[in-house]
């Protein structure tokens, strides 16, 4: 049944590579894979049974599904070129508003998964929420039933809301990331490894997840143990930057807690 | 053999409990348990057959090892109360120097479990790291022993780079923390649950424990990508600490990507 549903996958990242395998295995018709650099291209059009193009010219127009996996600058030149098309068009980024395809064809919309994907890591696509939009309710509903296929979570976002959703998942990710690349500079300067930090790491967002965050909280800033705090500025003399911030973030814990 | 050794343990919150337990099942002989708070003491010294006292006056001065598990602040009080012991007198803080039993007993040192503790959350000490520190070479040796009877992480760390392993969990733990009570007061803005981001979260703490923090860094300001950095701040136009954080992060990623 999903093998009548042609799709042509734009885009030849770590995203696009998850997206498309998981609606190969679906059992979806993967006709074409576009990228500008023909070995990735290839090499996922290979795997999915797809004709790899290196050419936007080269993108038939009869397909059911555009699926646009590229970085956020390129989605509005995709858009343009991919003019003219009869399916349905989407992109897969948080921030990009669904009415750049305002001009592409009839039906849009978007295709989001709340995940952070980077080379060498294998996200299995099942538990990951799927945030859909789409320009009509035919448009949307359509986007449900693939989606579906490939995710127990799939849910409705619109526009707006979907880049307050990608602002926190800036926060609870990315941010969360560098705090630990910060902690990784500072046990670089001790004699102990960073691998010492991993059991806390784990239990912080373990208790955070079950517990909740607020009941979570603890160090310094909460119980507002100036002295330490104090003496962890001395530590930082060195890094300024890393002694606003540590300011900075200490105020805010010490706000949401009183 | 270890039920020859006895500790008197210091302190009722969650640390001197998990601690205090955890040393019990090990076979150690906890003679007593010293809080102010009665029913909290009693509570505790019945778990560990132990005798709970409400008075320093009452702490024994015979016993192998004292164990202080209370906040930072109190620990130099209790050393004083402690003068004249015979055993080895132990806190369990990570900011505090262990210098503050110069005059309690001749030997002492730092207990230090790197770990966030808080109520609703039982740690099994087996895997979380130890960090030892003693005023000489047999001190130390004995608090090796110890440890060692509940962790199979059990390390070397002297008071300066103590501090400084303390303020690194900060940044792994705390700040994560305060991240991610960030990123569920702007997800409750919109239609859509904090719980809708578990998945990513779990990724992304997965991600940078075994690609490594550097290679797992992802969002806009890695990327360069101005225009969705601008849309954020936007977004946080009612809150300027959150987006005056926002740009000191986002500074620091960028400083430390390129």
């Amino acid at each position: 049944m999903h093998s009548e549903q042609k799709i042509v996958l734009i885009g030849t990242g770590k995203l696009a590579e998850i997206i498309g395998f998981a609606l190969y295995q679906a059992g979806f018709n993967l006709v074409q894979v576009y990228g500008r650099d023909q070995v990735k291209a290839n090499k996922l059009a290979n795997a999915f049974k797809a004709k790899a193009v290196g050419s936007v010219d080269e993108i038939r127009k009869d397909a059911d599904l555009y699926l646009i996996a590229v970085s956020d600058d390129a989605i509005s030149q995709i858009a343009l070129a991919l003019k003219g098309i009869n399916g349905i068009c989407v992109h897969t980024s948080g921030s990009v508003n669904m009415d750049v395809f305002d001009q592409t064809s009839d039906g849009f919309g978007v295709f989001y998964p709340l995940q952070t994907f980077s080379e060498g890591r294998n996200i299995q696509l099942n538990q990951i929420p799927i945030l859909i939009e789409g320009n009509n309710s035919v448009t949307t509903d359509r986007l449900f039933q693939i989606a579906e296929t490939i995710s127990e979570k799939v849910v409705y976002c619109n526009s707006e809301e979907r880049k307050t959703v990608h602002l926190s998942a800036v926060f609870v990710s990315n941010f969360v990331n560098a705090m630990l690349g910060m902690g990784e500079e500072l046990i670089s300067q001790t004699s102990l490894s960073f691998e010492i930090l991993y059991p806390l790491i784990r239990e912080t967002v373990d208790k955070a997840i079950v517990n909740g965050v607020k009941r979570s909280q603890t160090g310094p800033a909460v119980r507002g143990d100036i002295q330490t705090m104090k003496e962890h500025l001395r530590l930082l003399e060195n890094r300024p930057d890393l002694a606003i911030l540590y300011e900075h973030i200490s105020a805010i814990i010490v706000k949401a807690n009183n």
